[in-house]
């Protein structure tokens, strides 16, 4: 019996277990004070009307037999597939439904997809990022190589022609950084990909908060993706789908690795190890894709990013470095000690809890994420403080 | 680049395509005639009615600030949790809610938890057997050896003490067969393992059918059981959730293999390759381990069983050998022929739709798999096409 023991080589992720019990000692020190978290990425708002009258309607059909449904496919019902093709096309990328496999959400395709490919391929990863890319490779028994994000690339490292790559992340708009790439810069990396016979694993998660009609919401309007992207997206922050659980996974045809269609091989995967998603929240999540729904969505991104406004302006006047908050619903900045520091600091003298760079990797050190899903009086209130004191 | 090359070592399995294609060609030829379908074993009755109860009740939970829920824990909520704990407290089990693991329905996990094991260990599978074990041991590059089910067994084979395997699957009530491991056939199982440093992947996803007060419905229920199994089950034939999707992973804390705990590995698994299954269709899932929800969900089974006992009682007649039904929503029978032969033979016969029990393995051809999910009345009129056509 051998256990992977790629696992005793992660590292014990304490980022979130840490903040917690600084918290639980904070607020027992401190029972009068009130704090606001502008710390976890979760969305606050409610969902969609359209969405969950879909819901209600999905669930009334699994009562009776006429309209109950069992087993669906693999892949995702047709409809919500087509769904995102539509969705797809607006952004002037064609795709057909057999590209398409809904996921719960882009964390688990995330690790899944790495079945596809063999261990002791090197991962390209930046430095800071969601800490997941690290971990699912280590556990696959990858070798793991680093990218520098920092002050001078906004956060947004390019490729080195001098190193190899087989599997590429890149998140944009960023995770933690809320930086986003522009379609130049994805053009070198796509081009980067082609030449190192690389996958690039795009996570698109937070694609929907993009507003500058000149930055890419999706790689694939970057010519050439479709050879070498796997792109990967999620409900989670589109709709306020964290608690709901839906997204998607896109594997063009045009994939092909040691002679073989990516897709197939995704397909076969997807076939033997899941069942698919659940028929009711699928039918949540084709009412996201609606003319209707596409606009309630919107209605709520406007108001986190209004949120990411109010943080980017106090910022501005308190003249420090930032990032993101523009076409992201995070805020990365520059504190004036280690960010762990910052973090006690700015809890003892704010009662504002955020996420200290250094849990998003080395690089992240001295930096610090505010995260704009709060409720907006919160956030007022939260930047008055931070005014106040001058961090 | 390296892609997992294990998968070009896949069989197509072609099995419910090529039954389709049948199945068409059939229609095409005989316009005038009614198939009935006994063929896929997924559930024909709605969800119970405290069940989508609970789903339009956490539905509306998400329709409002104060009662919506993001991010859950990704092991499943505690009160699901705790409810499956409950369910198995009846059964004379006791476990701690961080031995359970929610999953989205059997199929994910039975391919996710090789994840905690390397390749190159041993998997022993039966033979005839669901198929997909095979194909997630293929994939995860491990070596297989098969157990023969046969008449002479029951097509329960036993352990063979001059083999050593690492990794056991088992599932009972058994699909395809029906067949129903006894307490005393367990404690043999358990005790290999035991021996063999192996662990057991029991897959339950049937115990809800079995009606005999002396047959296990969990291995726990095996002195030791907890020292070397981990149990997979689902809500899916239970309580209909094929299309709605919720089950459960069961990682004892006395599982200890090199020196590490697999509960601990799964959870370390779990945190970073999910976020956990829809808040919506935990709280349905929860209704079904409720007093009147179990009461509900076995009006349902016993429906089902109703129509296996119509099945059996008229192989009985024909004198046919034949396994499983009583405790489980399959029948498995001896066809006069082989069993691709025989789904031809039947169809233009009678136009009923079967599995050939070859789909399931070697050791399944000559044999015939009927499902006792559909509709009585389809059920009632397959049989007495059955017993007029004398098979």
């Amino acid at each position: 019996m051998n256990i992977n023991t790629n696992y005793l080589k992660l590292n014990n992720n304490y980022l979130f277990s840490v903040i917690e019990q600084k918290i639980n000692a904070h607020k027992a020190a401190n029972p009068e004070r009130t704090i606001i978290s502008l710390g976890v990425g979760d969305v606050t708002l409610p969902l969609a009307p359209v969405v969950t009258e879909a819901l209600h309607r999905a669930v009334t059909e699994m009562e009776s037999s006429a309209t109950f449904r069992g087993y669906g496919n693999e892949q995702g019902y047709l409809f919500l597939r087509e769904a995102v093709c539509g969705y797809y096309s607006k952004k002037g990328v064609e795709l057909h439904p057999d590209e398409i496999f809904i996921n719960d959400g882009a964390g688990s395709d995330l690790g899944n997809i790495l079945d596809i490919f063999f261990d002791k391929n090197t991962a390209l990863i930046p430095t800071p990022v969601y800490p997941a890319y690290v971990d699912i490779n280590t556990m696959a028994g990858n070798d793991i190589a680093y990218m520098d994000g920092n002050i001078k690339n906004n956060f947004l490292p390019m490729p080195d022609k001098n190193l190899h790559a087989d599997i590429i992340y890149l998140c944009s708009p960023n995770n933690p950084t809320g930086a986003v790439y522009t379609k130049k810069q994805l053009k070198t990396w796509v081009e980067y990909a082609l030449e190192n016979d690389a996958v690039i694993i795009f996570d698109s998660a937070y694609e929907s908060f993009v507003q500058d009609n000149e930055l890419p919401t999706s790689i694939y309007q970057i010519d050439r993706a479709k050879e070498c992207v796997i792109e990967i997206c999620s409900l989670s922050k589109t709709a306020g789908f964290t608690g709901t659980r839906c997204g998607y996974t896109v594997v063009p045809q045009e994939l092909i690795r040691g002679g073989e269609s990516l897709n197939k091989l995704w397909l076969r995967n997807r076939a033997t190890k899941t069942n698919g998603i659940s028929y009711i929240i699928q039918r949540g999540a084709e009412a996201v894709f609606t003319e209707e729904g596409l606009k309630q969505v919107q209605e709520n991104i406007k108001y986190y990013l209004n949120n990411a406004k109010h943080i980017t302006e106090t910022l501005k006047k308190l003249n420090i470095w930032h990032t993101g908050g523009e076409n992201a619903p995070y805020v990365w900045f520059k504190c004036p000690m280690p960010s762990w520091d910052f973090f006690d600091y700015l809890l003892e003298k704010t009662d504002i809890i955020g996420i200290p760079g250094a849990g998003f990797g080395e690089n992240g050190n001295g930096f610090f994420r505010l995260s704009a899903f709060g409720k907006s009086e919160d956030v007022r209130i939260a930047m008055e403080r931070i005014a106040r004191c001058k961090i």
